[in-house]
């Protein structure tokens, strides 16, 4: 049973990387990189979030310059989006929901991983939000965008939530596969939902 | 005596944060980000430099992570930012005033703590130039804009002067808040002076 | 023979910093920074590489800070372009070649030590593409520009290269002196050649 569990979480973090991978990929694409461009905003996006985690905790080397699933799947999603992405106009939306996805599933698991490491709530919340928006921040500062984090809708309270419910759900069952899924569906669901409605955060008062 | 000197201390190094999270949180709102955009870069600038400090010293999790009055300092000085902001003709003069003054506690005292852990002269004088300019570089990447430390007048000298000072008086009495104080005063008001002189260092030959 | 050997690597780690801090330079003066903008852009892009290398590795502090040698060398190189520089016009050439040869050591040196340390193959070529590309990135982001790694001619191919071939022959032969030389040799020849013939990855289909 713990077994399956470590299984399917595993899962869920490579879809993480995956998702991640795909939109920094895409963004190569829409800035016109040619393969080796695509797919190393691709690798940086996908596997970035770990990579920060690990600098954070202390894992020397990162997890995911070892352990091949991680890299290769970032990889493997990085190139699907070369040979195979939707056109250009398309590219946004697909970008938004991508990112989305990676951004639920990388403040859940981040959170609930530090959180079971017997953290502090508040130190679990904020692993889990940096490792989540780390990924998405490298990818647009290399391309020479804002970071989405200071820009889109609900971006980083998205992040927050995901973590903030994935960290409460570890602390008080240790159940992480659950608090993984629980926290980065209500992130991913916040996030989508956000940009769809159009959904914003006041803005200062003399700027507006 | 040493209890009280340690926490002017860590009053400094707090007012140090509240100083760069304001200046982060300024830039915030003169890029018209909204809120959480605007504590986003407030904490990334109070922050930083300690996390850079505490990466190049092998501290995991960063302090700034897991010590609360750090974190709330600099979110209590953006959300301050946010709601209680100058006016945007304004707002540049404020953000180089908290720029310098975080800038002159951040390199004394992140060369002071390096030299009391016995690392050489150079290496104690490079960590508290880098903390300083670490936490300024995040915000300026992070909005897009060039780093202060590349343009503007003698920014990185100040923050070398006053990193330069704090690790002699380390060195030679071992006072930590004295090194700290002397040399934060010695470089937040060159890095005021320089600014309201316009004192430039010289430029490349050709490129002028 | 051994000692000699050593001697001669550092020779070569200290020459791809020097060329990495002069083409870091080159750029500052290309964007009409002052002395000290020059100096941090040189130093952080010729150290920058190994700053990543020891972080990724977990050396605190950074061996970049504590051994003389290899800051002094990136500072030499970049005061050295500070007052003779060549005119704005044949900088970008320069640039590129000195930053082709920090390419080369770069990645060769830094996969032939991870291979040395008994890291995996992929593991290896990974951290000195890093190593390789990372100071350039550095050096890029500061001055707002799309990293050259994202649009050069064969930019990642030949870090992939040098550092594939190095990490071979450091576990074939146990040599790193000439995994270092071999493989810097075929990176930077290979980055130069695809910059003067133009030689360009594929884009993607409906970017073209």
């Amino acid at each position: 049973m713990v077994e399956i569990g470590a299984w399917v979480i595993e899962g869920l973090w490579i879809t993480g990387i995956v998702a991640f991978a795909i939109s920094g990929a895409l963004v190569g694409v829409r800035h016109n990189l040619d393969l080796l461009g695509v797919l190393v905003v691709g690798l940086a996006t996908g596997i970035g979030g770990g990579v920060i985690r690990d600098m954070i905790l202390g894992v020397h080397p990162p997890v995911s310059f070892t352990h091949w699933p991680y890299w290769s799947a970032a990889l493997i999603g990085s190139l699907a989006v070369f040979f195979f992405h939707p056109s250009l106009s398309k590219i946004r939306t697909f970008e938004i929901v991508f990112d989305a996805l990676g951004l639920g599933i990388f403040s859940a698991y981040g959170a609930a991983i530090s959180a079971e490491r017997d953290f502090g709530f508040i130190t679990a919340v904020f692993v889990g939000t940096v490792v989540a928006v780390g990924g998405g921040v490298i990818r647009d500062v290399l391309v020479n965008e804002v970071p989405g984090v200071l820009t889109r809708e609900l971006y980083a309270v998205s992040a927050i939530v995901g973590a903030t419910v994935a960290t409460l759900i570890t602390q008080l069952t240790g159940h992480l596969l659950i608090a993984t899924a629980v926290g980065g569906v209500l992130a991913t669901a916040l996030r989508l939902t956000s940009y769809a409605r159009g959904w914003h955060l006041p803005k200062p008062r003399s700027a507006s």
